[in-house]
Formats: structure tokens, C-alpha cells, sequence
């Protein structure tokens, strides 16, 4: 099995982002998958490090997963830089540019910067928003993970 | 079993925090447990409220416990409202005054408000780093739960 192929039976997006949370949290982000945004998105992994400065991610797994979503651009306004993270057998040369976009390569275990991602600061009173959500959502889960009878939703 | 008696083998500190935790959740608050500060403390119980407020809550199971632990003043500098969480038992008329803390009743599965925390509202510069490192303990602790092997150390 190559490193970039997922286990029988794991969505291949799914196991990227595991790889990607690694690297991240190697690079000293803090963490979370399907992270809910104020627009009603779902960032893949969004990472917050220890300045507050706030990276999303998002997994391709193929050119055929990229094409389907043509709206991540409105990911940017939540945080301060955006990457892709992709296998490495990822068609590169349809992504966006380096102005745009940083690249990660991935598979199930770690990632890589191959592109470090551009910033776009965000303001303060965004920021401060984006960090509350991620916090509470952080905490609403692991909470529903210690005590699944405390009857907390999901975040 | 009375409601504030922990089970066999229980912490009566650990199982009272778990109620504590459960109402708290359920006025809205997201909460981590042994919660890490800036000055190397631990707080008990931090809780944020939706528009980031900060609450600390204190677990005393007993006199002896109370008494054993007279720095909790110093958790104050770090919240906009501090509460003592007390089994039913307790002799309340040894806690502080309302002018320093609130105070709630707990059992393993819930608590209630006995008296309304007062608010002393912290720093902006404060608060930003305390709901930062909120937002990081809890993330790497949820990283951690999802992926053992991650390799991500504890908050």
C-alpha cells in the first residue's frame, strides 16, 4: 500500500485529513476536523497556533474531489492563511496560484509543505469570532467524548 | 446513594466536576476540566459562554478540601466570574462572601445555581490569552482522544 492510499474502508479524504491534523499539530497547530464556520461551511481541518493565527485546510483527494467544490475561496474569510492538502499523486498543476494558496502534501501519517500557504490577516473582530467558535467546538467535543451522557451536541 | 455520594472508587473532586461540567453545559457554557493557567495552576472547571465570557469553577468536596487550599483568590485574575461547586452537604457558611464568589450545588449529575457568581470583568489582552490557550488545551485533548497516535501532548 502506498502511503497516500487509505485503508480498505476509510474515506480517502477522511484519512488524509488524519495526516494533515499530524503535521499540523508537528508545526504546533491546535486542531479540529469539520470545523463549522459562520456561513454554514464546514472547514475540513482548522488550525489555530500559538499566536492565534488561524490556518483552514482543505483535502482533495482527486482532481475529480477538487472540481466538485468550487467555493473554497470563501474559506479565506475565516482565517489568516489557506492551504490545500492533497495526495501526492494529486494533479498539481490545477490548483490555484501561490498568491491564492499554500499546497500540503499528505497521506494517512504526516504532511509536508510543499507551498507555504500566502496571509491575509483577518480583523480583529472576525478573529475573535472564529477563535470563540473553534474554541467552544473544541471543547463541546471533547466534553461529548469524556461523558457521552452529558447530553452536549455536537459542535 | 445519596445524589452528592460519588461511586466506589470515585474521586468525589473528579465526580463532582463531572456534574458540574453537565450543568454547565446545559446554561450554555463549553468547558474543559483542569484547565491549565498561565501562572502553572489548574483550574477545576473553566467555562465559556457563547459571547466568550470566562467562568472558573472551584470543586470542594468537604471542609478538609476547602481548607486545604486557601489560594483560590488567584483564580480570579483569570475569569470574569469564579464559583466554589459544593456537595449538598457542605458548610456553606464557611465559603467567601457574594461579593468574591458564587456558588453552586453539584452531585455527578448536575448542578445548580445556589448563588450568582459576581462579575469583575477581565482585560481584553487577558481574556484573548486566556480563551486562546482554552481554545488550544481543548483541541489538542479532543486531537488526542480522536488519534492516540498522533503523538499530541496533553494540555
Amino acid at each position: 500500500m502506498a502511503g497516500g492510499d487509505a485503508p480498505d474502508g476509510a474515506a480517502p479524504g477522511v484519512w488524509l485529513a488524519r495526516g494533515v491534523c499530524r503535521g499540523l499539530a508537528a508545526r504546533g497547530y491546535a486542531v479540529v476536523t469539520e470545523m463549522p464556520l459562520a456561513d454554514g461551511r464546514r472547514a475540513d481541518v482548522l488550525g489555530v497556533d500559538e499566536r492565534g493565527g488561524v490556518l483552514i485546510v482543505e483535502v482533495k483527494a482527486s482532481r475529480a474531489d477538487f472540481r466538485a467544490d468550487a467555493k473554497w475561496d470563501a474559506y479565506r474569510a475565516f482565517c489568516d492563511r489557506f492551504a490545500f492538502a492533497v495526495p501526492p499523486e494529486f494533479p498539481m498543476d490545477i490548483l490555484p496560484d501561490e498568491a491564492t494558496c499554500g499546497v500540503l502534501v499528505a497521506d494517512g501519517y504526516d504532511a509536508q509543505v510543499l507551498r507555504e500557504p500566502p496571509e491575509h490577516k483577518l480583523a480583529g473582530a472576525r478573529r475573535r469570532a472564529v477563535l470563540l467558535r473553534f474554541a467552544r467546538t473544541a471543547a463541546r467535543r471533547l466534553h461529548r467524548a469524556i461523558d457521552p451522557e452529558a447530553g452536549v451536541d455536537d459542535g
